[in-house]
């Protein structure tokens, strides 16, 4: 699993870093969180395909998370697109869609499917994972999101298998997919030939919001957490007023919320340099990376 | 007066090329054609500053061509842009804007004013320049724009008043405003003391289309001509088809509109180089530039 930084700017984009969009590749899988200006040549350059299953979450509905979308459907309409595509956003992202693709004349030749996110909970549930969203708090209605993926079964040991005389097979699948076999009269539980079931991991994305208890317990435990960081401290004031997280306030949430890897976000243009950021968050937080447009951090489970 | 190239790239962009965008800066004001996505990305390195006059021209209503527009908007909001901001397109642009801001919030602190363009003709005329749209042929509808300065009055010679005895002050004025003056009973003429009427530069945009007579005899003259050159003529299938013109067509165009230097743009993203493209058009006219994002041309009078 990949987790990729797109875009890193907040509101303006800078000559070094373009506006809101951070995705996962998982599988062969996307997962597109905002897509502001600037996102298709984003994409172009971090070689992903223009074929590839993708769900695109939209956060909240400011041209700075959501007009890149519109560059992405003509490109991947005139690269001949044929997988579908889902978009999951707050109420809004369906007119802006629907206005777009009428005035511009854009016809995407697959599926696209919206998605309306109003509550809290799961917006996405597959056998592997599921994505959850959770409210955030923004100056207009907002989510910030979770992939989280489902416990993998625990690894498969052959020599054990083949030491208590079970077969290879019919057998040895039976006990991979949680059955219990009988071999001589004895039975051989999955346990006896298999590690510990292995948990998912868990990535987290605030979107633009600031810190709430609320986020800090939806984001418990997340092995990677994205956090909003649009200012550095001493412009708190600027950061309640403009309803954005500072440095340390996204540290502080993000060990509240026992976060084992944080990864600052969004940084505001005046911050060109992110690392004075990343000093405040790690007073708090032990992990913290600050993210650059381009970088790309592989997720070990 | 210069001629800046912000994208060149038609349709799709690519690793070196943005999508359409050219402007032309003349005494502090700006005229933009076509602002495809990326575009505050290249005002920003372009180094324009937010607040300058501006009217903003949109050829047709293709989403690489306008998509921009929305984050100019919101990077002239958050920059507390004042001036207002003229845009002039064909019918659609209205509702795109309107949709826009409507779904994502942004409400410019200045007026933005929206010119439907429904006709051939002056679209914009003050003391010193007119902008003229003439319509086009692409897939919608489409217009080519011409900046066309007045013609300015000749230089003045203050030697030549001073041995007339034409005091100075406001008897040079008048003289040099075209009145005559009368000293110690012998009247002056303006052409007594300045040198013939200049005439003003007339700098032809051509947005998407095929080459046409009508474009022809509306660019007839033009001191600089910036016209689309999407494909090679070994694609003039290709050009047909999505209506478009080949670097050959432009060329050819351009000499018999007797535009005095002719440079290309809006590159279809396979001609990565656009060299041939030059050489091609080159074959029909003597002096043909291949645009590049961020270049620049000085254009002199």
């Amino acid at each position: 699993m990949k987790l990729a930084f797109l875009g890193t700017s907040a509101a303006l984009p800078t000559a070094e870093r373009g506006l809101s969009c951070t995705c996962i590749e998982r599988n062969g899988e996307l997962f597109v969180f905002d897509a502001g200006e600037g996102a298709q040549m984003a994409f172009i350059r971090a070689g992903f395909g223009w074929n590839k299953p993708m769900r695109l979450f939209v956060t909240h509905m400011h041209g700075d998370h959501c007009i890149g979308i519109l560059g992405l459907l003509q490109s991947m309409s005139l690269n001949r697109r044929t997988e579908p595509l889902e978009v999951y956003g707050p109420a809004g992202i369906d007119e802006f869609l629907a206005a777009n693709m009428r005035t511009l004349g854009v016809l995407p030749p697959f599926l696209v499917t919206v998605n309306i996110v109003d509550a809290a909970g799961p917006v996405v549930a597959t056998d592997e994972y599921e994505v959850l969203a959770c409210g955030s708090a923004h100056r207009v209605e907002s989510y910030s999101y979770i992939l989280a993926e489902r416990p993998r079964p625990g690894r498969f040991y052959p020599e054990k298998a083949s030491s208590l005389g079970v077969a290879k097979g019919s057998m040895w699948h039976r006990l991979q997919t949680g059955h219990d076999v009988t071999v001589d009269g004895r039975i051989v539980h999955p346990s006896d030939v298999m590690g510990a079931q292995r948990p998912g991991l868990r990535v987290g994305i605030s979107g633009d919001t600031r810190p709430t208890k609320e986020l800090e317990v939806f984001f418990a435990g997340c092995d990677w957490l994205v956090f909003e960081s649009t200012f550095s401290h001493d412009l708190h004031e600027k950061a309640l007023e403009t309803m954005h997280t500072t440095a340390r306030e996204a540290g502080e949430l993000a060990a509240r919320a026992a976060a084992r890897n944080l990864v600052l976000t969004h940084f505001s243009a005046r911050h060109a340099d992110e690392s004075d950021l990343v000093k405040e968050a790690s007073k708090a937080h032990g992990s913290v990376t600050g993210a650059r447009d381009g970088l790309v951090i592989e997720l070990s489970g």
